[in-house]
């Protein structure tokens, strides 16, 4: 600890972001989730990995999927799971986060899963609590999960995470899981393009990774592996540049014509939940190519995977 | 499967309401619950029906009472419990309830208990998850396991579910509860009389089942076996149309005086929460004719028998 | 039961407040915690002690850190634990706090936790729960189990609870948090003195035990062996009697200056969740003779030790 600089490496133990991670340091991720699906669809899941151990999701954004997720990955590997949601307001009026982290501390808890609302909450709690920090999404920075869950969907699909070319579609400058998706794939030796309206595809994406930018799905689509749809986040944009929803999909909606213009058979992904209509047509949402449903069985098997190798890693055995 | 028609009868592994059950399909559901709550008396119930199944409570209205005993339920059965409740603005912002029953699928929900302001919404889930669906309340339209514990509550007192006559008392016209009750012992034989004022007691009503309608209190309780006063549920109300409290209870509220009417130790029910003072007197919810505690005993040990059962329906041993 | 009069001692196996109680009923508590403590530590806690017993969580305000510490003691003593958090306003709609009392025995609660806005309620509830009741916080009477924490903190660093005088600071008329540690500390005779201005220190205070009151800081904290600093609590005080964060930090915040002014090394302690730069600076908070995070620590542990002793006390092994 007293060696470490300012600017120290993430310890291991933590999952705070993709950036910077290796593929020898993202496959085990993905082998050890790919076990777990198997796993769970024999209903055979060890329920002892995590016996005795507390995991705590701390929600400062509301979210019940992902924290749904995040529990069920836990129970099933027999955590202690305790769920505080926690109001920024009262955090305001409260505690600040270094008070909090001290109070997680105290209350020995193992694994910590995070989400806020500012880039960087996670990894400034991960320097100060005894626990394992799994980022459940910060701000506009990263959703490390999500990235690991559409790599191993795309990867049950496609055999590989080398050499495919993905497009990541519509809203991406607002978008947590773009960032981590764009780590990812391109970690994996694979091709990301991004395509969006200029409004929302701001120049610094264009410099993450070798990614390719694109302003129409006409030309964005074209010969992909695999196509990301992302959530239109009306909540996150300035007043008077919000998009409608019927010119959004006009210009930037997935459907049937334009996924035509990807590979046969390319994959269709959402990180959900979606506004049919707006980012993605019904019909593609709902079509054999569409393996969203698949990302969130997927999300499952990845939490689980992601709380046992960090509690691995920081009590060793 | 292939064989249904857009008709087709319900799956036996789902709850979705009383009505079409017949006398044979009911009591085993009433014969389970109650050796569970000699059981749990005992507190010698088995732990481990469940273990390893996963039961989500989605509601999408709150109900404290509703949520913590199957919560409960489900926990002395050894599932996992996962609580989901969800705001219906939120609902409408993002996901279509289809999508829910996708991701629910997605992530391995075994036993699903759902509350949702819409009649149909558990029927509709039904037929789209792989869980076994517990309808525990939607809309003005059924609410199952309330009648199969008040039907536990008449039995160990009176022995039997046929030939008896049970007046349900006041704000029938919006009681799911009521309308759960009118099939449940209609089907075992018993008489009902449905008593309240016009307002509230709509024509339709009358056509479920063998129901007698009344309009005061002094000629629908007289020579009952039980009462069932319902809950006021002015939210439901149109503006203009809400009765006073004192009013009410003037006309309708279930008192001593009128209690007398019915046969001696005629025994009193209430499906909680009360509102004293409104449809019932103090001193009749307190009375020792008065079974609304043991009401709530029993629904923990009904839900436990529904879960149970509908568990081992769909998964063959 | 049968010949308890109306002021009949509290039975045994609930834990509603300090007052009354003696050393020698005080100090098993806190023996035990001090076992959990150890236990915790080494990761070895039995997970058995309240297998198949229930514990309900009913919280009429909320208490993220209070809820979670208690939660937290449950789980890891393997209880199963249900979260009902229930507005006030909804409780003003529906029940009353005895049919609320009614339904939980119905439900076979063992174990029920109560934190409520007004003063009496978990006593009122313990009259008529067959449950356990440990009161969590009720209005500004009592707040036993971090009375408790508080103690079993001072113990482990000074070895014992005879003959120190405690300087309890701030907002004392407000705090439930001040009433039992009086209690406490008396009962174990140490000395405490309460250090506020007049408008927050009440007359009714220096009558509760041997208690010394101090009008400013700098008298107050001469020679102690521990200071507590209390959270102003705003949200209780009357428009127009607020004072200020600054003037407040100005006269009575709890800075290095005026811990100088007691015995070298004296212990610094605050229940949490602390306003830094208004009743303590953040300097001292996180100086070395601070020992609030060992607080948070000991809260679970006396909250293992007071769930399990309640639980043997009420059902003879």
């Amino acid at each position: 600890m007293a060696e470490t600089a300012a600017r120290d490496p993430l310890p291991r133990h933590h999952l705070l972001g993709i950036e910077g991670m290796t593929q020898a340091e993202i496959e085990p991720y993905l082998d050890l989730a790919a076990s777990y699906a198997l796993l769970s669809r024999s209903r055979t899941a060890p329920r002892d990995a995590l016996r005795g151990r507390t995991l705590i999701n701390l929600f400062f954004e509301d979210s019940t999927r992902t924290r749904t997720s995040f529990e069920l990955a836990g129970k099933r590997l027999g955590a202690d799971v305790i769920n505080m949601t926690v109001a920024t307001s009262s955090v305001n009026k409260g505690e600040t986060l270094l008070d909090t982290a001290a109070t997680l501390n105290a209350m020995r808890c193992d694994l910590l899963v995070v989400r806020h609302a500012a880039s960087g909450a996670p990894a400034l709690l991960a320097r100060k609590v005894e626990a394992s920090v799994v980022n459940a999404g910060d701000g506009m920075h990263e959703h490390p999960t999500q990235a690991l869950l559409d790599a191993l969907t795309l990867r049950r699909h496609l055999g590989t995470l080398t050499g495919l070319t993905v497009a990541i579609c519509g809203d991406v400058g607002h978008s947590r899981v773009a960032r981590s998706n764009i780590h990812l794939l391109t970690a994996m030796g694979s091709h990301v393009r991004v395509v969006g309206p200029p409004t929302l595809v701001p120049e610094a994406i264009a410099r993450l990774g070798a990614v390719e930018v694109f302003h129409t799905m006409e030309e964005g689509l074209r010969d992909v592996d695999a196509v990301m749809a992302l959530r239109l986040q009306r909540e996150r944009m300035g007043a008077g540049l919000v998009p409608s929803a019927r010119e959004f999909f006009r210009f930037y909606g997935l459907d049937g014509r334009r996924l035509a213009l990807a590979k046969p058979g390319a994959l269709v992904l959402h990180p959900g939940p979606m506004n049919r209509g707006v980012e993605i047509a019904s019909d593609v949402a709902d079509s054999v190519q569409s393996v969203i449903q698949e990302q969130v069985e997927m999300g499952v098997a990845v939490r689980m995977a992601v709380l046992d190798r960090l509690s691995r890693m920081r009590v060793p055995a």
